[in-house]
């Protein structure tokens, strides 16, 4: 049982709530900081196929003297449904599980979202403990507590604002993961780089931090949003840059097509795009996200096979919208996002055209 | 349209939110009144069988001009169950409800569980208004923002604590409630007396108070307890009061034998039963209890084929356990109650064979 070393902590503070996202090395292997944030003497390890085999078993070897069930998910945004949320609860109700258990999430932002929405229910809300081992999970879905399940009707239907009691982000988790799942993660950190701008953006456009200083920085961003808009009733929602166009082509292609991080990457373009055809954003600015997108081997283009049609249709259905308004993040120039409730679906059709592969 | 008569209002102030619970007449038939919380122009009725012929015609008149979708479920607490939840989730989407909807509980405690559950997290969390038409809901479901539903392993284990909008109590609708409707309801206003004693204490003795300031008064000791404790870190519990003989003695009969207030009645009964074999409260508060729920034509007793052995197993998965120590809501007199985790299994079954009837 190695000691971890711990690089950096960000604090998220919250009117009723203060948490930790702990980031460095060896941390899923230090028992003592696995536990410090365990109230009872029962946990519940979440995880999925690919991420127990490789660190189920040190995780568990914190807990001995403690109870401590186990929950394999299959891997994958398919799985974040009902029927593997109910596993869950079954669980914790067939071992007894009370009101002052803790919820571990070990894997990326599926296993996170769902376990925390597991917690957020449970007897009306049990700990939870996020233990991510994605990139994207460390930079975006492991921070600032929204969880959720998908309905066969639509992605993040079903959900609640619930924050963990603390986040321990082990670097070396990134070690195995696969290059791909890298990448896609990469692609919430432009978007970070995107709504920060500055010294941060050029930091990434120049390849100049260490991956534990960029996803303490991501973190550091997420915080002070966060911080500033739990609920997403304003500024939070500068958050989804990208992901108005990033959900539609995600339930389009039935999650089968894209990583979550790979379906953001193009939908930055897209925001990019609309915003320069707006008028808002010059043609120097999309260049340079094009080139970061490109740079992380990212996709930035919607299949010329796609239907633009259907696709507006499936924005429509977006969460995001209120009263039939459709919402989206537009930059007005790199580190300056807005929200912009005035985009007419000719503007959208106009951009999702440009934006096919070949055009 | 009739104009609707507020008799009184109680206001609940937590950290974060404040609303208010009117009392009065002819509110469902009040469109000023129903409108007045909904935030956006999409709004969407649940109700069950029972409620829906009596009142869902009169409050949808108050939506003309809105978007007004309505979901029926089957009457009863077996159905507030997962399957039912999903047909409130798959009528929202399929309609194309948006974050600013709100959702309106008209019907019982079942009624505002089930869809407290859904407004608390569809799109993670919309506007709910509670319109209860049974004494249960008007005292106690409706009140205090627990939500919830059943899981086949065990009552209320998946639910949340979400807040209302407004509670709207039209007392017009306790005039069609079924006689043994309105007797299981008053279970929880003799609650309400054991745990604050006093003046209404002796009213309800007295049969001195108007059903309308009986209701208020309900709702102002809960209000008090849910301002100090939102989350029942500790004081809430005492409104546990009866209930974990109560749902032991629900899930043993599952859920068809008794209404939930008949058997919060028993459980008020073996409540004081059990703190009279402790040596804390004195035979004649007990025979105090046993008369006001005689008077009010309740059940006192354990029929005497139910099975002690297996009754004191089903207690032992109630959610209110904490690392496996049993707690129980106890009386050291009339209006004075505590919390006790020093019970021991064979007091407990004293008690339980105690009052066995014939006992």
């Amino acid at each position: 049982m190695a000691k971890s070393e711990l690089l950096h902590e960000v604090r998220i503070r919250l009117p009723n709530h203060e948490y930790a996202i702990h980031i460095g090395t060896h941390c899923l292997s230090d028992p003592q900081l696995l536990t410090r944030y365990v109230a009872g003497k029962q946990v519940l390890i979440v995880s999925n196929e690919t991420v127990a085999p490789l660190y189920l078993d040190e995780v568990q070897q914190a807990f001995t003297g403690f109870q401590c069930n186990v929950v394999i998910l299959p891997d994958g945004e398919a799985h974040k449904n009902q029927h593997n949320l109910d596993k869950i609860f079954t669980s914790l109700i067939e071992h007894y599980h009370h009101r002052d258990t803790t919820l571990f999430a070990l894997g990326g932002g599926v296993i996170g979202d769902i376990t925390g929405f597991a917690a957020s229910t449970y007897q009306r809300g049990v700990r939870l403990i996020q233990l991510p081992t994605t990139l994207l999970a460390q930079v975006d879905a492991s921070v600032g507590g929204k969880t959720a399940i998908n309905h066969p009707l639509g992605k993040n239907m079903i959900g609640s604002f619930y924050q963990p009691h603390a986040v321990i982000i082990d670097l070396n988790t990134l070690n195995t993961l696969q290059e791909r799942e890298f990448r896609a993660g990469f692609a919430e950190v432009i978007k970070y780089g995107l709504l920060e701008g500055g010294e941060f953006l050029e930091s990434l456009c120049g390849h100049r931090s260490s991956l534990s200083a960029l996803i303490a920085q991501c973190c550091q961003i997420k915080a002070s949003i966060v911080e500033q808009d739990e609920r997403e009733c304003g500024k939070r929602a500068l958050l989804n840059l990208g992901h108005t166009f990033a959900h539609a082509l995600e339930t389009y292609t039935h999650y089968e097509r894209w990583l979550h991080g790979e379906a953001v990457a193009i939908g930055l373009y897209c925001a990019g795009l609309l915003s320069q055809q707006l008028g808002h954003l010059s043609a120097a600015d999309l260049e340079t996200i094009d080139q970061l997108l490109e740079q992380a081997k990212l996709p930035r283009r919607i299949p010329k096979e796609v239907n633009v049609t259907k696709l507006q249709e499936l924005m429509s259905h977006d969460k995001k919208i209120i009263s039939n308004t459709l919402r989206f993040v537009l930059l007005k120039g790199l580190g300056n996002c807005y929200i912009d409730s005035t985009v007419t679906a000719e503007s959208l059709r106009h951009t999702l055209i440009s934006a096919l592969e070949g055009e």
